[in-house]
């Protein structure tokens, strides 16, 4: 792999760290067990591992932003979705995504 | 702090962890020294700590995507400014950039 792709690569995953667990809380406002999760955020442009996907779901339930629950439906699942924390946080990421985007484009304009 | 309050507080750090390192890129589009560098994304509303912002200008340069020159203007000062890789892998990292906000937009519309 080229430098420059390696680095590129770097920098978009640090980039979309951030965005990813954004997506996945919104996504979340709905319950969903992992695959469906997977297929939103893949639609969404967002798509994920299963192998990151889990982690990441323990480390944001072990937060208190997501509650869990198997369930059988043909053979048990684990669904997901937002608690009420989850929900107040998701409120304040977005309005903060608002405003990191807002800064990038007026950094952008001042900086061509 | 109040558990939820120290929650925000991390995913928002995660959040704006790749958004620095663009903005930084970005501002360096024009060469600039530390000081002029810190105003600049304060106004654009990324405001960073001196003691994040160099070991950030450090990993940027050992990447290769900006260069760095002392030099004498009443007293000692190092400019950065963008390398060639940098403005490529830049200008990769806007379009990347447009594609996640547009995922988090298609998300939230699709998950109210």
């Amino acid at each position: 792999m080229p430098i420059e792709e390696h680095l590129f690569d770097k920098l978009r995953i640090e980039l979309r760290r951030g965005a990813l667990s954004l997506g996945v809380l919104i996504a979340l406002r709905e319950e969903r067990y992992g695959y469906t999760l997977r297929q939103v955020l893949e639609a969404g442009g967002l798509p994920i591992e299963e192998g990151a996907l889990y982690p990441l779901l323990r480390r944001l339930e072990a937060q208190g932003l997501l509650t869990s629950e198997w369930r059988e439906e043909g053979r048990n699942k684990r669904f997901y979705r937002l608690s009420d924390d989850g929900e107040r946080v998701l409120a304040q990421l977005l309005s903060e995504w608002d405003a990191i985007s807002r800064s990038i484009v007026r950094l952008s304009e001042g900086n061509q």
